[in-house]
């Protein structure tokens, strides 16, 4: 349109979660009309923090520190793990305030169909990790979906006879979620796991 | 979340068209796994794009010369001129490739709510441009909002009386569209507009 650097833009932008041929150009085209303001920082920003994070070694986290600031805190529990498919379920779990252990991030789900197996996932690594005295309880916070479920059953089959003890999320009505429009899945299993009235949580 | 230059980073993205905090996390997230693919060269992109970009002191497009290629290109028509809103306007009739004249970008539309006069919009430049004989006819490519048509309505009283014939684009049908779907201000001009069957266009 304008230029090879403008296309080239456009061509990056199109590429992140989310975005398509129309949005990435009103994007670049939003930013080309800020470019004191907004451009020119934003590619700082980028820069600075593509230069500032790394990988947290244990963990799989992403930080500006190595180990992240999670696993070097000597306030969370050292023997629980929660078990993560990707960092954004981290971010998840965090904001809820209510985890006070470590995590391990997996990277991913297992899938025959992809071809990704266990050491694709950082499996061995929790199956390193996950001894006791050290770890008594892996909670496994993995997505409701086929492939996060069939991972789940894999993970708890390798940690089966380790002594530590593995847990699951609960499934059930979503807080606020309307029953007719929950699919059956989730209504079976809600019933299933029925509470006595009266008790919270 | 994660340190200051991602926090910086999610409050950065936050604030560009069509992203909201959600988004933003999400696109971070994915940018910050793929640093070396994607996160370094979008900085880089960002960065040239917002060095090498200028405005057209003649038609108020973006490019990397100024004047701008539409307005440096002898091939193109002098003597026809589109008023469009905002250079994304001039992006989608370029995009058709059915224009072959030269534009000029007012910068917005005129609004006595938002205090916006005809000096905010470089309306007195149009005024100064088109003048017969180098302009022989203005067409007011201008949304089809009240903003959009008041503005039309103004410049075209502006131009009366200058030699310089003014039009607007259609209104009628898009193409591709479901009558029972259009509103009826629509439906109304395409029928005052209609044309003999079997003339295309």
């Amino acid at each position: 349109m304008i230029g090879p650097e403008v296309e080239e833009l456009i061509r990056m932008l199109a590429r992140l979660p989310g975005l398509g041929p129309r949005s990435a150009r009103r994007m670049a085209l939003h930013l080309l009309t800020h470019r004191q303001e907004a451009m020119v920082p934003l590619a700082e920003a980028l820069a600075a923090a593509a230069a500032a994070v790394r990988t947290c070694a244990i963990c799989g986290n992403l930080d500006t520190t190595d180990p992240c600031a999670i696993c070097a805190n000597p306030a969370r529990a050292t023997g629980l793990l929660a078990v993560v498919e990707h960092i954004g379920d981290l971010w998840a779990l965090e904001r809820t305030g209510a985890f006070r252990g470590r995590y391990h991030v997996l990277g991913g789900t297992l899938s025959a169909l992809d071809g990704v197996g266990p050491e694709d996932l950082h499996i061995p690594a929790l199956v390193g990790r996950a001894r006791p005295p050290e770890v008594g309880e892996v909670i496994l916070a993995l997505n409701a979906t086929v492939d996060g479920q069939t991972t789940a059953h894999y993970i708890a089959d390798r940690l089966a006879g380790s002594g530590v003890a593995v847990s699951r999320l609960a499934h059930g009505v979503p807080v606020g979620g309307e029953i007719d429009y929950l699919d059956d899945g989730t209504i079976m299993a809600a019933l299933r796991a029925r509470r006595p009235a009266g008790q919270v949580s």
